[in-house]
Formats: structure tokens, sequence, C-alpha cells
């Protein structure tokens, strides 16, 4: 349609793998994955690895929340390096990978320390390696995201959460009303899907968390401090969605999950670096965030969020976010 | 402060009084009322209007709800000429009065017909002239929405509930972040104060509507659909304020209140017109709009909506808004 948002989703493809077939074997301390708070897609990666216990395997460089239009860059760090990677922007390791290369540069995106380069940046396959390829590496008590048993609910539901992580760019970056207005049509179809699917289930697939909903999670904690406004995500709150508020809040209060999250730095990428929909670039102060360390209820629906497993303990201290209060 | 919005307030005061002291007496079909549906300063004479039941004594043209740079213009009229006073735009009645207007072409304005002149756009003065003025025409069983002893108090409101209706205008109209951020603290401040006023009385003044309240109700109308979002006032929704949603509901509920709103017209003049706020010219499909209708519960506070009078009976066909179930 006319004025669609359409995603480029041609990514580097190179798996790091147990057996290394790609060339990439999996090898503690090798590799760094490089994420933004901001972004949703990267945020799956920083969940998984805390999930999985990999944080001192796989190390993790934070870009800042905001880019300009080539590269996202290591501003947060001292120096504006990246203190292991020793780069000021990313696009760096891209170039160190491929010096024509022509697509966006992305994150989540790892990359060999030893070469400096770029493996990979396929946000979907990154988290399905970190679950099914470094096995060897999870920490005691390591939950299983993706069990064999359920991985065709997982891939079917996973389409569906497309829809809602990919649905709000489609909003936001329509440049016709029509395609605007079918895009909040398909994204809210979608939504009242999920609604729901979870006023009788805890989590999307299964009775434990799940890929699934580490891929839905992302999405729902940007809803209401930027989708909503900045994307024109309108129809209602996330927070008026009583069965998706909880859940989501559910997940924000589980370890792994929450302390993933910081919304000021979200906030700040999307009103700052989306110019031509917010030509000011100013921040608002909003929303009130105080609700989302509230009882949500949702033990009540039975499930064991780390099936057989435990939750990861806390955050590496160079790596936590603001506390909840002093957000928003 | 730097990079704050200001507001020029210099009206054209001429009055229209029942002694007629500026040249202007109360005349019955004599004056046009020129609003837009979409303007709040407008909105607030279309209340007074309906309240006092001058429908008939004076007219009332309206203006669509996006205009250029220069005038609001009649493109909702047959041949988009304003069929009264046979103009396509409202600046020409201003020219006629001043062939070098210099301000700012706004709504509401009262026109003299016969000689087509603006007599004047100065919307505080007008509801007030409205209702001591234009006594001898109102309506059997009008409201007194200025009782003499509650001027006072009125007076004392009105100050703080201009903080809310050019309060969003400055947080939305803020340069700088930093205009913005004391724009918003300031308007949430003032909110709060309404919120905690309305908890345990129905209306602002006494206990029965008043021009308090007409002042401080088209903010509020237009506050989910456009000021929560377009102007980043988004500490909360409105329907996140209990008090103060279900005291809009009341308002909206009564005759003269909600059949003024016409929710499209006011999202399609923002989202539109301030291309500086919103490039892309698109129109949220949200909110949802279906909770305008919903019990409030507000007559447990007491209160007497129309005092010793009576509420108003229904528009004018040619006036009544769409039905809430197809707007938003």
């Amino acid at each position: 349609m006319a004025g669609e948002f359409k995603r480029d989703q041609n990514y580097i493809t190179t798996r790091i793998t147990a057996d290394g077939r790609d060339g990439y074997p999996v090898e503690p301390g090798r590799y760094r994955l490089v994420i933004a708070r901001a972004c949703p897609w990267a945020n799956r990666a920083a969940i998984v690895r805390r999930l999985l216990g990999l944080e001192d395997v796989l190390s993790m460089g934070i870009a800042g929340p905001v880019h300009d239009e080539r590269s996202w860059s290591f501003d947060l760090d001292p120096g504006g390096k990246d203190p292991v990677l020793g780069i000021e922007r990313l696009q760096e390791a891209f170039f160190k990978r491929d010096p024509e290369y022509p697509r966006g540069i992305t994150v989540p995106a790892i990359v060999d320390i030893p070469t400096g380069r770029v493996v990979t940046n396929d946000f979907a396959q990154i988290t399905l390696d970190l679950e099914t390829e470094w096995t060897a590496h999870h920490r005691e008590g390591a939950p299983d995201l993706c069990p064999e048993r359920l991985r065709d609910e997982i891939d079917e539901v996973a389409v569906k959460v497309f829809g809602v992580n990919n649905g709000v760019y489609k909003c936001g970056f329509a440049s016709t009303q029509e395609a605007y207005e079918q895009a909040y049509r398909e994204l809210w179809e979608r939504l009242d899907w999920f609604e729901d699917r979870l006023k009788s289930q805890r989590y999307l697939v299964g009775d434990t968390i799940t890929e699934a909903d580490v891929r839905l999670f992302p999405s729902l904690a940007r809803f209401d401090a930027v989708y909503h406004g900045h994307f024109k995500c309108n129809r209602q709150k996330l927070i008026e969605m009583p069965a998706l508020w909880a859940y989501t809040r559910d997940l924000f209060q589980t370890p792994g999950f929450g302390d993933t999250i910081d919304f000021g730095q979200i906030k700040e990428h999307y009103y700052v670096v989306h110019r031509v929909v917010n030509p000011s670039g100013i921040v608002p102060l909003g929303p009130d965030v105080s609700g989302w360390l509230t009882p949500h209820g949702r033990e009540q629906l039975g499930g064991r969020p780390f099936g057989d497993g435990t939750p990861p303990g806390p955050p590496p201290p160079a790596e936590r976010v603001p506390d909840i209060t002093s957000r928003g």
C-alpha cells in the first residue's frame, strides 16, 4: 500500500553455533553482544542473556539512546568508546566485516572481539541460538525457553507477536492516512487477540516463560511510553487492557525482564531520533510509571515462570538500570 | 523563559450590551456568532448559547476544522460560504472592521450581520455578556451561570482554569525541553488541584453549573483526544483521573455540553493544522470514546445542575454533531 512502512529484514545471518559450522563456534569470552536499552529488538537478546545467566560468558556493550542517521554510538561509555571493542560507533564493527556494508547499522549485534567484526545482527536467530547453541554455558537452573515439544506453537505465536513488534512502527511511520489506518486496525486486532489469550493463561505458550513471551514483552514495555502517543497507537493505553497490563507487570517484576528496561533511554531514543515524527525533539515527562510494581495477581492462573529451573540473580553492577521510582 | 509559548491575549474588546454603549446593543437576529467545533475557546460560547437558549436570537456560523496560516474558513458550508455572512473566510469580517487588522483571526467571533464587521473576538467577555447582557432573551428556565454572590469565587477559580486551558498549549508549543518541563509541571499541579476539589463537590463553584464549569469543560473534553499525545500532556489520560473523568462525563451527558462536541473535528484540527508538531498531518484513530456515555455517579454528591432552572432542549437540526458512537 502507498505510504506503508516497510522494514528491511535482511540481516547478516552468520550463526554462532556449538559446532562452529559458520566459522564462529560458541566460546566463552570471545564475543560481545551490543545492544541499546531503547531498542525492542535488542531488548530480547538482553533478556535471554539474563534468563540463561550468560553474563560472564558473553559480555555486553550498551550503545546510547540517541544515534544519527548512520549508526548507534557508545556515548554512554567513558571517552565515548566501548571499553572492550575500543570503537565509538557500532558502524565500525560492521565495516570491519564488510567495508561496503549497505544496510542499516542495527542492534542487537554480536561482535567477534579478536577481529572486531560483526558476526550477526539477525535478531530473531540470536535469541534462538543463545537458547539452543549455548546450552553448555547456561547457568545452573536456567529455564528452557524453547522446549522442543512447544516449538511449533511458539513459532506460530511468534508470527502474531511480530505483528505487534513491527505493527507499532507501521502505525508510526505510515506516510498516508490510509496506510496508518490499516496498520492501526491490524495492530489492535492483534492486541485484542493477545488480550483474549492472556485472560486465561499466565504465559503465551505452555505454562512457563518461553521465547514467545520474550518477544512480546519489549513492545508492551514500550507501549505507553512511546507507541501510544509518538506512534499514534492510541485506541487504548496498555494499562487499559487488563490482561495484557497484568501480564506485562508480571514479567516486568520477574528477574531478567524489568531489570533490562530503562524508560528514560527508551523515551529519549524515540522522541529525539525520529525528528520526522517529533520535530522539536522534546521528550515527554509522562507517563507516570508508578503502577509497574503493583501486584498483578497472575499467580492465580497457575504457571511456573521458570519451569523446573530458577530465576536468575541480580544483574552485574555495570548493567543495572535506574530504579523505577527514578524513571519515566 | 526561553522557548515558552506566549499567547497573544489582545482581542477586539468592543462589547454588545443591553444599553448599547459601544454602539452595539443587544438585538435579536442582528449578530452572528462564529465558532469552530475544534476550538476550545469557541466551545465556551457555543455551550453558553445552548444553556441560555439563545439559538433563535443569536445565529451561529461554524468554520471548518482545518484552516491555513491566516484564517478560519467556511468550507463545511455549501459553496464554502457562510450562508448568512456570505464570506468564505472569517478574515473578511475582521478586515471589514479594520483593513489593517494585525493579529490572529480567532474564534469565537461575533459579527454584526448588517455591516459584516466583527464586533468582538474577546472570548472571555463574550460568555459573560451572553450571561448578563442578553438576559431579556434568555429562554424560560435558563440557569444563572454567573450568580452575583458567586462572582468572586468564579473569578478566582477561572484563573486556575485558564492555567489548564492555556497550559496544554504551553506544553505542546514549548520549543525547549526546559520550557516544556516547566509547563508540564504547572499543568499537572493545576489538574491535581481540580481533581482534589471535584472529589467532594459536583461542580466547581456552588452547587450548580456556572461559568467556571463552562470554561474547564472544553479543555477536559479535548484532553485524551489531543492534549495527551499531541501536546505531550501525558502523565495520565483524563480517564485515569477518577473525579475529573466522572465530572467531565457528567457535563458531557448534560444537554448543552456534549451536544457541542465533535471529536472528529477536534482531532482533525489539531493534527492537521499543527504541522510543526505533526509533520505528516495524519490524524490518529484513537482514543476509544465508548466510555463517554457510561454512568458517572456524580448525582451522589448532590448539586442541582440548573439550579431553579431547567435543561435546554435539543440543538437545532443544523447544529447537531455526529453521534458519539460514530466519533473518535
